[in-house]
């Protein structure tokens, strides 16, 4: 499956959609390609989201650390993007992904919806996984 | 399927978890629940979260009008809740729903995400079914 990588003289045209918060971000949802799963939620800035869709590899804009965030630059658990879609108001985003290594979530779950409503109590419902797996 | 409706008693210990954003919301996600494939983005407060929670249809917080919402109270298109994961850092939920109605887009559309990049342009993969469909 080939990854998405957007030459550089069509970002402006495909920027121009996007609604950003009054934070200067729109909201990025990583899915699994395959199954159309949700792995993780989170938020790109106008360089996050251009760099993201130059290189065809997830990068987020980290709101605790305030700088870039390449998916999986330290982890091996890297993002690569096989499609994008924008939703009806442009405020968010919907990327299908294929993820390397696993898990997309930093307790080292595939994805970071891990709890579950079951019986009144939110239930963990997926174990990590080891490194290597 | 069962709706999935929570006692009144359950609430205080679920919503404890949810770490709502500086303006008291937390991100909404509704996803369909056969396929997984996410249908819209919107956003909760403790108060449509905690109407959705009880009565099993999915209760928006809207943030242009400033009011509870109900999704598809005029359109007739609810979503009933089937399923809830909260994920890692607690500021977002995923919800499993069934849409009726067809359309979970105020575009008459089944998902809010219908413009996919291609070729360099956002394009339309999804055309709005009819009334009554």
């Amino acid at each position: 499956m080939n990854v998405l990588k957007v030459a550089p003289e069509a970002l402006e045209g495909l920027l121009k959609e996007v609604r950003y918060d009054d934070k200067g971000l729109v909201l990025a949802l990583a899915c699994d390609h395959a199954t159309g799963e949700i792995l993780m939620a989170a938020w790109m800035n106008a360089e996050s989201l251009s760099q993201t869709l130059i290189t065809g590899e997830m990068t987020y804009w980290s709101r605790s650390r305030k700088e870039l965030w390449v998916k999986g630059l330290t982890s091996g658990h890297t993002q690569s993007v096989v499609g994008v879609e924008i939703d009806c108001d442009g405020d968010a985003l919907r990327f299908r992904v294929i993820q390397k290594g696993h898990a997309a979530c930093h307790t080292n779950r595939r994805s970071c919806f891990y709890r579950s409503l079951q019986g009144g109590l939110w239930t963990v419902i997926d174990e990590p996984v080891r490194s290597g797996h």
